[in-house]
Formats: structure tokens, sequence, C-alpha cells
């Protein structure tokens, strides 16, 4: 029925709209309505922002990042620490750690982790190209700031073991308390290694 | 920090998506990633769908519908019963009724609610355009799908004093429990309509 009451134009977008994490038909519905209201100010500038998004935005082959440029702004960004590569597993990750300013590296992209069940194998990941680009000499450490699951230990392990080759150290994010964190609500596992790594105060 | 990570682009796509509702800041994020990962499935579409939308997606100057046309697709449908309009607040609130398929009928949005408190006047709402419609012979009956609010009450006498002078039957939407409510979990306001409103059995 809903075909009916509204133009296939309209339809199309929602049923895009729908599959947009974190969007169902319900939302989606509410999105494009939105949209169509605030036609210059929203809708115009949404579509020029995806066509330009579409025509533009590339994968940089150096390190894994999404850009308008290969390679990326990151990769030719002279002020950035050149000794130091941050290996995380995805784009968002990326942006996250950015967000935070902890640091200011370079980057990797793998990808992924490696999963014996969903059949990820290292050949699947961006794993070799950070293999050669630790090769170079000015390249100190490189840091594994993959997610603290099983599959990103099991992933964190694998590169280290690749690493050995090259002449850097190896670190991994801190485990611990998060900050604003309450002991109440968290797991065992982050206690224990809270415990730990405890320092001085 | 997040401008130094991401292209421009991404960033002003993003800030545009962290507009819709339902949509904050981190979910714009991820859609924006997923269109991004997911560039010739959902970015190139999703980029031709809102430039069409943005394009031919017009409000139709009868009934205050959106559509491709005007006026739109419903108010041209010769199937549709040209003795009842339906009037409601938003389009969203004509889609949700052809969803259902309760009504065939003719629909007029009046594109909100009448609110002291927000300042909205008869003036501003369709309203004028449908006294219009109704006094046309054809029309028989208007029925008030506005939301049980206490803004759509007050809109809905309003309309009725305004059709006065049409010759049309004016119904409203009734009150009760919704399909598959439980009493228990209902307010006074719907259980008094319910129990006022109850049927032979």
């Amino acid at each position: 029925m809903a075909q009916r009451a509204t133009g296939s134009e309209i339809e199309r977008l929602i049923q895009l709209l729908a599959r947009l994490p974190g969007l169902g038909p319900r939302s989606a519905r509410r999105a494009a309505l939105h949209m169509i209201k605030n036609r210059e100010k929203l809708l115009g500038p949404l579509a020029s922002a995806l066509t330009a998004a579409h025509d533009n935005v590339t994968v940089c082959s150096t390190c894994g990042n999404v850009d308008t440029s290969d390679p990326c702004a990151m990769c030719l960004d002279p002020r950035r620490d050149r000794t130091i590569i941050c290996v995380v597993e995805e784009v968002g990750d990326l942006w996250a750690l950015e967000r935070s300013a902890a640091i200011n590296c370079h980057y990797h992209v793998i990808g992924g982790t490696l999963s014996a069940i969903e059949g990820v194998r290292p050949e699947d990941l961006n794993i070799s190209k950070l293999v050669e680009r630790a090769a170079a000499p000015e390249v100190k450490e490189i840091v594994l700031a993959v997610n603290a699951t099983v599959d990103g230990h099991t992933t964190a392990h694998y590169i280290t073991e690749r690493l050995k080759e090259c002449d850097v150290s190896v670190s991994r994010l801190a485990h611990g308390v998060p900050v604003g964190g309450e002991l109440d609500y968290l797991d065992e596992g982050t206690l224990i290694a809270a415990m730990k790594s405890r320092r001085p105060f």
C-alpha cells in the first residue's frame, strides 16, 4: 500500500536509507520526510555530499584509510611522527584515535581480524603492506591498537610474528579501568588486567 | 582532530547525516563508513536517490502530500473514494494510514496542529484549502484523523467549526484499546474512552 501513497522515488530513498546501520524502516521514513521538508538545507546538501563522496572518496593504497586522495592526507602529513605506525582494524577505529588525539603518528588499517569461524585468513587482511612499511629504516615502533577481543588478540600475535624480521618494537594498548568507569560494573578480565598493570600513585 | 583524519568531504557528509532524526554524531560516522564501504551498492544509489528526490519531489497543492507530481498520484487516482477526505496532521500520518489500508479515500495534510504555545495560528495551517475542497458537491464526509493530543483535539474542533458552512458530515477516529494492548499498561483516559464506546460483542 505504501507504494500508492508515496512516489516511487521517495519509496526507493526510504528503502536505501533503511539499509544504513542504526536505521530501520520506520526511522528511514522519518529521515526521508525530514529531508524532504528541509529540501534546501538538508536534502540538497546531502545529495551533493553523497555524490562528492561517491566520486572522490578512495582507499589509501599505503595505509588503508579512506580519503579523497591516494596517498591520503594523513600519509602525506609532514607533522606526523614517521617513526610510529599505529595498527587498527577498521577506519572507524582510526577516526576514534584521531578524535582522542592520543597520538600523532601514522596509521595502518588492516581491515578486520583473523577469524577461523568467519574464514578470514592473513592474506585477506592488509598485513603484507604493513610489514613492508615497517621495514623502512625510519619506523621504530608499531602500536597494535586492535580491539581487545579474542580475534583481536589472535591477530595481534600473528602480526607480531610477521614483524619479527623487521627492526621495530611492537607495543599494544594498555588494558585497565576505563576513565570514569565504576569497578562494580566492570568484568573480571578487565579488573584482573588493571590490577596486574597497577602503577605507583 | 577529526578533520585531520578524514577528508573534508567525508567530514561534511557525517555532519549532514548527523542532522537526520534518529542519527547522532556516532551513528552518522558509522553510517558514512558503511556507505563508503558499500560504494557501488549503497553510496552511489543513495546519491542518485537523493538527487532525484531533490529535483523531483514537490508538495501537492491540492492535498499537501509529497510526491513527484502536482497534483500527486493519490489526488489523481480514480480508484479512490472521492466522497471522503481524511484529514491528517503530517505526511507521515498519511503514510501510516495508507500502510494500514484502513480506508481508500482522499487525504488532506494540514501540516501540524494549532498551538497557542508555539504560536501556530489557523492561517499557518493548510485549512482554507480543506474548506474549499469540502465544499465540492461530491464530498460527503471529512474524517479527522489527527493525533489524540490536546492540540490535535483543539485543531479538530476548529476544523469542525470551519466546516459547518459545508454540507459534509465530520467524523473522527475512534478512541479505545489498541489491538494487542494490555489494559494494565493503558492510561486512564484510554480506558475511560474505551469503556464509554463499548460495543455489543
